[in-house]
């Protein structure tokens, strides 16, 4: 199996995906690895910050004997300009043409993170800096979660299922939205449902009315089920969705329609701070045992309670320890001869 | 020798410390050194700024063939909420229980830095990072300065004494309290004497009135002194201190019971900065060749006089530099399979 | 061939910068390299940001089976006084004399970035961190970039005309200066114009009267083209100095009289903004197909029009991926036993 670029796991045959998570999975059972990626270096480029994401990938790499180096662009070096064609006299001192042409010439692989960014989201939808980057690097890519995609959280969140369901097909997956002080970036929530989807999941999605994601991302969590014999439903009854669950995924997003307009976000999202997963809520799931997945970093007593973060139901540490896993298989078949 | 958790040397037995400081000294004569901690991956996490710790801890696994990753929350990565129970809604994006939780799965050890943190010394005694970090993380664990304990400088300085003074035990440490701009933690103050009082000496304690170390603390570096046949006096008369002294180490630290409000701990330091040392004052060590020590930085003609940092007494660049042995010697007991 | 420090290449003898550029060259051919430089650590401190500099250092280091860590003073870590018998009772809470004693226990060699800071020309010019560096670390150093010299970016630039040119003695290599928002440091276009002049070029400094560099550079500029048998002109006419040019440096930088002084600056620059490389310009050049050079980070259509840089003339690339190059080369011969 070779992966030249990850930008989102729905550009990717199902088989790759089964692929990359059977090989996650049995990478897993063998923690202190090998020399697969001796003298392969990857280059990781912040324009957001990371915990997770940096540790994880600069981990995969040492434990196959590659190195990783990081770029934090905005921190110790200048942010990049994405527009094409503006004249640059602007804050901006480097495009990030140049930024991916050069990184390209010293690394082996890049990943790149860039949130949405923009006036609209009609802009930021256009995940531009991610696509320079692809467009320009010249070597192979993976997205660290863009505007649109989350793609080795994605990886993450189904090998999780995995672990926790056995066989994931035809059980109830909820994406359950969730109140935050600040709106947040839609990739997670459809990449986690695309996972779900792509197992063949009954995927509910429960958000309160307006908080729906983009129509084409929704199109693709429907055309992934599809194909995989699953569903997926909108409900703005977070407690019937939650109801006989086998996995209820917590997570909170801005509304798109108010994308770049955060304090008429937040009116609007005034009294919604009961759209949190609590105990009770958990023990109304499939058997009162429905796994509780979040990607992290989480809010206790926000986003989900410290009676749910604490008790059997967490999957989360898991996940973020399967983001190591996935990556490692990911690298491994972008720069590691993983064949065929 | 086997070490699971670093927190502070007065939690290790008698016969652990002189080991260490023993494998610390051996070490120091090979820098290239071998690949006992090939494949090991130690994590940093700094919520504090670090120039010598850093550079220490990344530098002793690369001579041992391992790799360090560094993580500075609230830099890069968002801060960390410590309180319990607390509903998240302020900035703190993520509690040290999942980033402890995470970081666990992916690292074969951590070390962690919180400096002193709250709104009084109530609090920040409390040393609630750390413990939380410890406690969550799953994996073996160093104190890279807490409010309260800064080991591997405790443990530098006990390796420099040695080198310096040959047998420390029965000659005359005095701990000398600076005049500096800022109310400073007593983490390295604390760990200091403990480190002398292990070795036997006779400490003595000069600073202010007012200035008095945690009564805790107090008690811990006379339980140390009292077990190794040592002493501990306080006093406010600097010259005397330092006249027949064997060592001095001068260092600056804040009111405790002005902790919090730096504009009244200002006020009542105003008129202290004769707590300096200066070249007439190591004159009046025993021979007139007492050794000068100081954790670094230090502020020059501040702290210390140029005279002093730049003459024949000053070991500070050689504390600077066991500082990377003794913790060489600490990594190997947690990761490296030195044993017994 | 062994270097154990480079400040500035024209401190070098002639021979020495032509093995290097030869090895430079050779090494290019093996991307992958050995591990000449396992076991050894580079520490890069940056006084000032850097994406180019702090990859290439760090790849370069791990092509060869070595390590890099780097320091960003200020940032993670407190800046620092460079100042000589100072009180230090302001903001810098270390000095550059314990720093590099410090780091120059830690590290096998020292890369330091200073830009050229201070309230005059006068004070800047003096490079006090780099010396103060170089003169306390007791290893190895290599300049990132000072107030007055890249030689890093000089050697790049070099292979890259050798690359382009051929033969680039007796060619017209053009200075040329470019509208820009701010006033930027000199040490780029002094070191490739000693680049270019120990090529034995016909270097042209085209420049707006009162852009003059610091004569003392001007100085070494002619006397490196004296020894080589190339030539060094001034002139304030751009488009006749591109007319034949066989390669065009683009280059802003600050009025040195008006250093420290930014909105004199500014307003002294108004009305230049037709200092800029177009594509009609580059059509003008030998065989309408001089090379276009760039350091980089270049703001698009301010220096140098998105024509020449997406165009066949532009060499930014090479010259970026030649910074790696050059760097393996002087990594080789400070630490890797590159002989004779």
């Amino acid at each position: 199996m070779t992966i030249e670029r990850l930008l989102a796991t729905d550009d990717l045959p199902d088989g790759t995906v089964r692929a990359l998570l059977d090989r996650a999975a049995e990478l897993k059972q063998r923690p202190g690895a090998g020399d697969e990626l001796a003298g392969r270096v990857l280059g990781l480029v912040f324009m957001n910050p990371s915990l997770r994401t940096r540790a994880s990938f600069e981990v995969a790499m040492l434990r196959h004997g590659g190195h990783a180096i990081t770029i934090e662009p905005g921190r110790g070096v200048w942010g990049f300009e994405t527009r094409v064609g503006v004249t640059m006299d602007g804050d901006a001192a480097e495009h990030v043409f140049e930024a991916a042409g050069v990184l390209g010439r010293y690394v082996d692989a890049l990943g790149v993170r860039a949130f949405a960014a923009g006036e609209s989201w009609a802009e930021a939808r256009e995940d531009r800096v991610i696509r320079q980057f692809a467009e320009r690097a010249g070597v192979p890519l993976v997205n660290m979660e863009s505007a649109r995609r989350h793609p080795c959280q994605g990886l993450a969140d189904a090998l999780t299922l995995r672990e926790r369901l056995g066989e994931p097909a035809g059980r109830r997956f909820v994406l359950a939205w969730a109140w935050h002080p600040k709106p947040l970036p839609t990739a997670v929530p459809v990449s986690a449902s695309i996972a779900a989807a792509r197992l063949g999941m009954e995927v509910v999605i429960a958000r309160p009315p307006g908080w729906d994601l983009d129509p084409d991302d929704m199109a693709a969590i429907g055309s992934v089920a599809a194909r995989a014999g699953g569903s997926v439903q909108v409900t703005d009854d977070l407690d019937e969705a939650v109801a006989g669950a086998h996995a209820v995924y917590a997570k909170s997003w801005g509304r798109l329609d108010l994308f770049g307009r955060p304090e008429e976000e937040a009116a609007a999202r005034a009294g919604l701070r009961d759209w949190r997963i609590t105990a009770e809520r958990m023990e109304r799931t499939a058997g009162g045992r429905g796994a509780f997945l979040h990607c992290l970093p989480v809010r206790r007593n926000v986003v989900v309670d410290d009676a749910v973060l604490d008790g059997p139901w967490s999957a989360v540490l898991d996940q973020a320890e399967n983001r190591l896993h996935v990556q490692r298989a990911v690298l491994l078949a972008m720069l590691g001869g993983d064949g065929p």
